[in-house]
């Protein structure tokens, strides 16, 4: 047995707190498992009460004859420990601890807390919640509301984790007014034991789940996240998983002094995590519930399996009764990702045999006001056949001769015979009601206005798309490990957190990134020899510890040609460096070779605390800065993720020899973004880093590190 | 009278084509018309019936023995006109013509459809459609629905125009679903006389329309629209218009030769007369309605005066039962351009004396499940009291303690008291039924989802940020017309409809631009001689008609330090144009003094057959490539329109001094895109420019035009 099965379908279940009094929630609870039907045995606890609502009750858990396989915990903080210490000795299997005043109010309730979760654990049971709105499971053979919500939702294919119980009964009384049915409903609550994770775990395996819906405030685990609700998305059993996800609750990044750090808000670590998993994320509780309708739609195969009904491509036909409708489906199709299918000559020619002659033929088919049933069936069945057809939006408007219930079922008929999607927008709720019930019935997404159809159909493709996916083959880089823990252990004991140049570069050069020639000069003659063997044109900077805007202190000369120009550079730097700063200690200047032409991005990583490395590309320079036209991934970044986050910037077209600029290296793009993921998750003390800008050059001449900026922390508080 | 009241309140109808054949649309008109209860006489015109559902019937108009204001007319094309004839000879006062078949099908419909409406113009008729499914005014003292929508929908204050007969039925539907109520509401077809823009002026001066949405899929006039809708929804009575704009129907751009014309596609315009003419444009029919009923929200003033409430400022207090919703309310606070209120001291001390020590007395107060209806109107008073605060978004979900019906009376009360928005979310359908019916009979917008709320809350902020905008003072310009015609003129004579660079900076020259002082060599000793003249640094570019692409040619050399230079640069361009066109006709080079540094940014415009010379501003070089980072407005453009330009760039901040670059002059860039405006509509010959890039620079130091390429039509077909 699941760990998690005695939650979700046990024999028995005591309610702990049951109370005789309506209003309380230990009443309520206790009254909507018995009156909703449960199909296991029910045991009230109160240990005054002879009896609760008729059925007779048990001073305590221990004192009841048969096995437990649930508790359901309505108790105060104080006395739910003891509660859970008779639980574990009369050996229950799962408790979900309903009662509020735990982790969310700090203090002695957060103790309680942990202290019922550490028993529990030794105990090998699960917990759910505490403060949560409990756990429906409405399918049949167990038919089981404990929860405080009076409405037991339909039975169905899509499963619900909500982290906030007020939602649950809001997201339950939407779903009655759309028929839409639950496989299992869970409110989490504070999360102190099962959390989303282990609930999608779950949910994966569960046969009677095929879509799976969240909502989250924020969530506790990350790479370790990614790597299961990867393989759940896009595994074998691929359970879509749609969330909505809200709260400004800062991920909490540890410094910003970097570009990283200030673009890379808390949304950008969700968007990242979402996007590497493979989920998608909806913006409204109404996108919620269309998504999951669509993406619950399955049909029998010829061989009897049922297969979810998922575009191969984004072309798509529409096929309307009314021009209006079909604009608005045109244009959020469009807007979605999608495109109009264009069709066969073969598929206009069948078209124009079944259809008047003022309908239109191409795409969207345009069937007329007055379209029977027949007319959208044979309209349908020609358009998908179509090789260049991906699936289909069908709209009906209740004109004079529409019959939404027959047009529904010719709609099914079509649908049975093919493995496209058909998606279904009923215009109007009263009229087109018995088309609506029919297909909702028989599992058809349907969908009330076009732009929500259109929307479903994207949410569909994008998944297909996610599936779809090449997987590259990993590159196989030989890193100097050694040499860049002894560059980053001299800067910390010599009491450095930020990275000089010639360290940084040095610590980049470790895992292969091309840097600019670099060496530091004492003096003028110094400075002429190092440019002279570096090769001209130089940089020189100036080095000091206490000037930290070279420009500033006129501390920068570009361009540097020859070697008398160097040692009058040297002067000069040294000179307006003093000026700037007298007491200023100087070290010198750095002679660096000038970095060729290149595109400018900007590569750079900042490390949250339960996340881990979020790592950052984008087009850098001026760009960055007004644009902010980067994309995030969270470590590790393999090959293929990298090159998702590549084609993610929206400029993207500047790597593609825009313009009549020469094709930009995005192989060594790929390779520049996995081998930062790999050396931040060898050094953790590495704590930002931004390189800024890297400048991509034309195809197989690769990139080159212009700038630097690495901050370290003490490896003592590294928080890995 | 006014000419539109015989459409939507006559004193008598007559059906033109009524049938006793249920199904037939002239039967379905004339039942609706009858009993929907329709105040005035109705008269059936019918050939060949006695009586029409035992209404007496009339063969034709004429016949009738009394006076008629409308006629619906239910007749094919062929015969539609016949009694057109016959009702303009009744001396009718309006007509809508709901059959179909005129323009929409070319050839003899369209003939059919001008006839009908130049003879309607002689005799001063207006008419609605045809092609459309009618006129529905369902207040009591008309209660008319000549429509084919058996659904006559409840009274209300919203008036509703679409151009799409299919989308109307839905909407009714829709509507009827939502307690949605209505003031007129009509389908306008072919808009063959009566088109939205004369509706929108007749329903703006309607006492019984407070809000005006509209479908529409085009648009057929331009400068005339935003000129009068500007008026209606800023001037004295400020009605708010919402639409929902569908359909890629091209604009049609007369040419893409510019950047202007290849950026500016339909979607641009449009957006352009939406903002320039105050209107909001929404996404969905979801959200048509949502903000309807937000902005339809008025109250009695202590006078007795209905006032609209609306927020003064964008700072949001949110009062919530629940954590989560809470949460989702304030990120979409965040994502729709509000901000949640900081309060004051005394605010929270009045909060902190009502709430439970568990509330939250911060934003969003979070008056905890088990609130009353005492203590959300406690915590409401209190919050939307505060100066800080702009309005409120209250949020319930049903919990066990929630009453919603009390709880609505309670918002009711507070918000009778306060001249700032209130917004309700219940969440939940059928739970809290009680109080979204309370709410909603009183007229206060109330949602099933706390987005929804926020997105509505959002959309009155920005129509009250429009309504609010400085009226800047125009720029006093003189600008020498003669001139610059005198340079069209002369191009245009000369076969020319590409401007040469010479000619193109005189042009601007004559408008006030600053442009590079240029001049043409013919030799290189002319060419050294007008260098020493303009002042080195130089740079000097091939002029040939049959080089386009100069750069190709090796014709342009940047960075003449002297003359000598300047004549071995003439040499060379001349020799590299011989060797890459050895045929080219070759009339010298132009010298031009170097560009002063500046920010890049584009000005151009492309002219349109119906709405004339769009305006585009944006930041130029290759951020117009890579992000199209442009704003588009239809000329006229005046100061304050030019200033919302510059404001809506998304890179604005480069022009505010960022990054320790100069504030840039973006007065002499509100000046440039004016004088643009004024010189685009005095020479209709230009049909499409682009200044790329238009250098700024900083405050005081003005703007300079480094290229620019402009396009001319001869004036015989210039469209204007």
């Amino acid at each position: 047995m699941h760990n998690l099965d005695a939650i979700f379908s046990p024999q028995s279940v005591a309610v702990v707190g049951a109370s005789a009094s309506p209003g309380k929630v230990g009443h309520d609870i206790f009254a909507n498992i018995l009156k909703g039907g449960y199909k296991g045995t029910l045991y009230p606890v109160n240990p005054s009460a002879k009896s609760i609502l008729s059925v007779r009750a048990y001073p305590s858990v221990r004192d009841i004859p048969d096995d437990i396989d649930l508790v359901i915990l309505i108790l105060p903080p104080k006395v739910a420990l003891r509660a859970v210490e008779e639980s574990i000795e009369k050996g229950v299997k799962g408790i979900v601890i309903v009662s509020a005043g735990f982790r969310e109010v700090g203090g002695e309730g957060l103790e309680m807390e942990n202290q019922i979760v550490s028993l529990c654990k030794d105990a090998n049971i699960r917990v759910v919640g505490p403060n949560c709105l409990g756990v429906i499971n409405p399918l049949p053979l167990v038919s089981m509301n404990a929860s405080f919500s009076a409405r037991m939702p339909s039975p169905g294919k899509i499963s619900f984790i909500s982290q906030s119980g007020a939602l649950c009964t809001a997201v339950l009384d939407f779903a009655a007014d759309r028929n839409f049915g639950f496989s299992k409903f869970i409110s989490i609550g504070n999360k102190a034991d099962v959390d989303e994770l282990d609930l999608l775990l779950y949910l994966h395996e569960d046969p009677d789940t095929e879509v799976i819906m969240i909502y989250l405030e924020e969530l506790r685990r990350g790479p370790e996240f990614i790597e299961h609700v990867k393989v759940i998305t896009s595994g074998y059993r691929r359970t879509p998983v749609l969330v909505i996800k809200s709260g400004r609750t800062a991920a909490g990044a540890q410094a910003a002094a970097s570009h990283t750090g200030a673009l890379a808000g808390s949304e950008a670590v969700y968007d990242a995590i979402f996007r590497q998993a493979g989920i998608i994320r909806v913006d409204s509780i109404h996108e919620l519930f269309d998504f999951a309708s669509a993406f619950a739609y399955k049909e029998e195969s010829h061989l009897g399996k049922l297969r979810r009904k998922l575009p191969r491509g984004n072309r798509v036909a529409i096929v309307t009764n009314a021009g209006g409708p079909g604009i608005v489906a045109t244009d959020m199709t469009v807007s979605s990702g999608l495109r109009l299918a264009t069709f066969q000559q073969e598929t206009i020619q069948i078209l124009a045999s079944h259809l008047p002659m003022t309908a239109n033929l191409n795409n969207p088919v345009d069937v007329i006001g007055d379209a029977t049933q027949k007319r959208y069936e044979n309209a349908l069945e020609a358009v998908i056949k179509d090789e260049g057809v991906d699936g289909s939006l069908v709209i009906l408007t209740p004109q004079s001769m529409t019959n939404a219930l027959e047009t529904a079922k010719a709609i099914v008929r079509v649908a049975r015979k093919s493995d496209k999607p058909i998606l279904s927008c009923f215009m109007g709720i009263i009229d087109v009601s018995a088309g609506v019930e029919f297909l909702q019935e028989h599992g058809y997404p349907v969908f009330s206005f076009p732009e929500d159809a259109a929307k479903a159909f994207g949410a569909l493709y994008r998944y297909s798309d996610w599936l779809g996916q090449r997987h590259l083959p990993q590159f196989g880089f030989e890193h100097d490990e050694e040499q860049a823990r002894g560059i980053i252990r001299d800067a910390l004991s010599a009491g450095k957190t930020r990275l000089g140049e010639l360290d940084g570069v040095g610590l980049l050069q470790c895992y292969g990134f091309d840097v600019l020639p670099t060496q530091l000069a004492k003096t003028a003659d110094e400075a002429a020899g190092i440019a002279g063997q570096i090769g001209f044109p130089v940089v020189m900077k100036i080095v000091s510890p206490q000037i930290l805007h070279k420009t500033d202190a006129g501390g920068v000369i570009i361009g540097i040609e020859d070697e008398a120009a160097a040692r009058k550079a040297f002067e000069q730097i040294i000179q307006g460096a003093t000026a700037y700063r007298p007491d200023a200690e100087i070290h010198g200047t750095l002679v660096q070779k000038m970095a060729p032409p290149g595109i400018e991005t900007i590569l750079g990583m900042n490390r949250y605390p339960v996340f881990g490395p979020l790592i950052m590309f984008g087009l850098g320079g001026i760009y960055v800065e007004l644009f902010q036209d980067v994309v995030f991934g969270l470590a590790p970044v393999g090959r293929s993720e990298a090159r998702r986050m590549i084609r993610g910037v929206k400029g993207v077209k500047i790597f593609k020899g825009f313009r009549g600029r020469p094709t930009a290296d995005t192989e060594v793009l790929e390779q520049a973004i996995v081998r930062l993921s790999g050396m931040v998750r060898n050094h953790p003390e590495i704590l930002e880093l931004d390189i800024n800008p890297l400048l991509v050059h034309g195809e197989d001449e690769g990139a080159t590190v212009a700038d630097c900026r690495i901050i370290l922390m003490a490896s003592d508080d590294s928080g890995q």
